[in-house]
């Protein structure tokens, strides 16, 4: 098989769960992902040949979250390099899928980019499609690494916030193994503290629409044995008030140059709530998440995702009979307001933790310098 | 047909949803109700021929909201009179199936003290029951002449917060003729806003656990020919943030004597948003939902349901197939944190609008005031 990276790295990984592979069978390569729509009744594999076909797993979110959508586009690239394609047009493509996630597009950016200077020293689109499933690879084993430090640059931010020993920590969305290549961002700190022994409690938000919550953080949490209790989104409000919320840790999709930093719907109210509550509020990501071309939150493009994943629910397991494809919950005709995302403002993060450290608090200034120091460190 | 008020006050009735009703079929008296776990898909009616089955309509949540609990809650008692069963023990198995909710317990106590006073001075059970059931119909009547007196109240309340014009209304749960024995409360107060021709858009939460939002208040609205839009709790924040909230409206379950509004979960984040965005967060509520017995916040005893409304997603019109007869969304096994109410302090509540007026700034003495006055205008 030609996956080296996910042989040689699966004594790091923390599960047995098939999140994303190439392969290379006898017919032609393919990209493997696990259908994460359908967890967590099922574990089903998508199998990618093509571009068009990746480019519709990104758009269904059966390969969501961040970090690993910008390695799924890299192998995009990788693969419609390998089979012949148009490159460029597979890379447009790609990048389109969510506009709003940054790392989907930097990621495809880099195989693109080793692709086209493959290409121009060789002339050999086999050496250049290569180039482009190398720099794939090493997209996947640096995010891998990425988690590892995110993980512990957050515990040691944790340690200094509360040092009082057992930990509280309410997450949103999913942001572990299942949106990374290694642990995750925000998921791979609670899980380090876990490791710890000193995890007493992660709430789960749902996290409607989709319920990434409740399908893909309570599934990864039960796997690795962590001590987890669901809630909805909105009986997050009680347990602040009632004190039993000591972080909340959450990824970001896309960070504005002053810090505004864009996630899953859900994650500013959250912000507003710890911030009433006076409890940290710490985002957590890849240097990759900065985008210092986004000047602040109000240059933030929020995707509006369809009304039907509102007036429907979603249930992989029944017959389907909305329009959607889900079960209706909501009169005929109803219209419904779906941001994929909101902004929460600098001023409400207590921390951003990143594989290169921690910036608190966050300022334009403390991003810039951070952004640098990556800089250097990945060219040096 | 005997139920009298139900013919009287046709014309007030805005719709035709036949929420609840007293009828004397020759087989004997009944109390109907429309299951409103089955909204928008079906309108299912429920006979209840004793208490005990009116019992499991109010767990179940088949009749639902604060004052038409009170009046179901009176008409079982007047059921189980009329039928000759022991009217005590109904009464106590009444107050017992909501514990949150007091305007249950009030509605069971008014009636209950009909029919003893009427036992005692007469002995006779006959004229005892037709007492029991004389009260439940008053108070079916109060409540409808009390939703709109409240709307006129909010109506003129809202004219001097935002005396700008057209209005956008965000609300929580379900407020309105599914709730009442006349058109609500807060949703009253929001239709009445409808019928000035100044309502921009009603947002209307999904409310989940059990999406009263998507299913019952969307459906009113709709039945209305209101503008609203649905939204996932969590989404309330963006449109917090984008300025598009002019004032939030919230029915109550039960209010402290220092102001604390038990609400549906969800109410209290709400009320932290509308703060922190200088929005005006209004309660309304029937005097009857004051409770003076309750000192403050920290008294009122909150319900925990069922994790299985959590971890599984109800949907009426599919096959079963969770423990608790949803689809289940989260790995088996999850535990679930499910609050049925939040609290919110008195702090952030800009205005307790009721029957008797509105109360701004919520306070102690204003609301002891308030019950004062109310009591006075009954007894008068």
């Amino acid at each position: 098989m030609a996956d080296q990276y996910a042989q040689s790295s699966e004594d790091k990984r923390p599960t047995e769960i098939p999140v994303l592979r190439w392969e290379e069978p006898p017919e032609g390569p393919v990209l493997v992902l696990l259908d994460q729509t359908r967890l967590p009744g099922e574990e089903v594999e998508l199998v990618c040949t093509d571009a068009p076909a990746l480019v519709e797993a990104i758009r269904s979110l059966a390969v969501r979250g961040a970090p690993l959508l910008g390695i799924a586009g890299a192998y995009g690239v990788a693969l419609a390099a390998a089979r012949g394609f148009d490159v460029e047009e597979a890379a447009r493509a790609l990048e389109g899928a969510r506009p709003t996630a940054v790392n989907l597009s930097v990621g495809v950016g880099r195989a693109e980019a080793a692709y086209r200077t493959a290409l121009a020293s060789t002339g050999d689109p086999t050496v250049a499609a290569t180039a482009a499933l190398t720099a794939a690879r090493t997209l996947h084993r640096e995010d891998a690494e990425a988690s590892a430090r995110m993980a512990a640059h957050g515990l040691a931010l944790l340690d200094e916030l509360l040092p009082g020993g057992g930990q509280r920590i309410l997450t949103h969305c999913n942001s572990g193994s299942l949106v990374s290549g290694g642990e995750g961002t925000a998921f791979a700190v609670a899980l380090a503290v876990h490791r710890e022994g000193r995890l007493r409690r992660l709430w789960v938000d749902e996290t409607r629409p989709l319920l990434q919550g409740a399908r893909l953080t309570a599934y990864e949490a039960a796997r690795h044995g962590m001590a987890y209790t669901l809630l909805t989104d909105n009986a997050a409000g009680s347990l602040f008030a009632a004190g039993d919320v000591d972080a909340v840790l959450i990824g970001a999709d896309r960070i504005a140059a002053d810090g505004s930093v864009a996630n899953k719907v859900g994650s500013y109210p959250l912000a507003v709530l710890a911030r009433y509550h006076h409890v940290p509020f710490i985002v957590v990501a890849p240097v990759t998440t900065v985008d210092p071309q986004t000047p602040d939150g109000a240059s933030i493009e929020v995707e509006q995702r369809p009304g039907y994943e509102v007036t429907e629910v979603t249930a992989p397991q029944v017959s389907v009979t909305g329009a959607g494809g889900g079960i209706p919950v909501a009169p005929l005709g109803t219209q419904a307001y779906n941001p994929a995302f909101d902004v929460t403002p600098p001023e409400l993060v207590t921390a951003i933790v990143t594989e290169e450290g921690a910036v608190s608090p966050v300022t334009t200034e403390a991003l810039a310098e951070l952004c640098a120091r990556s800089r250097q460190a990945t060219t040096s």
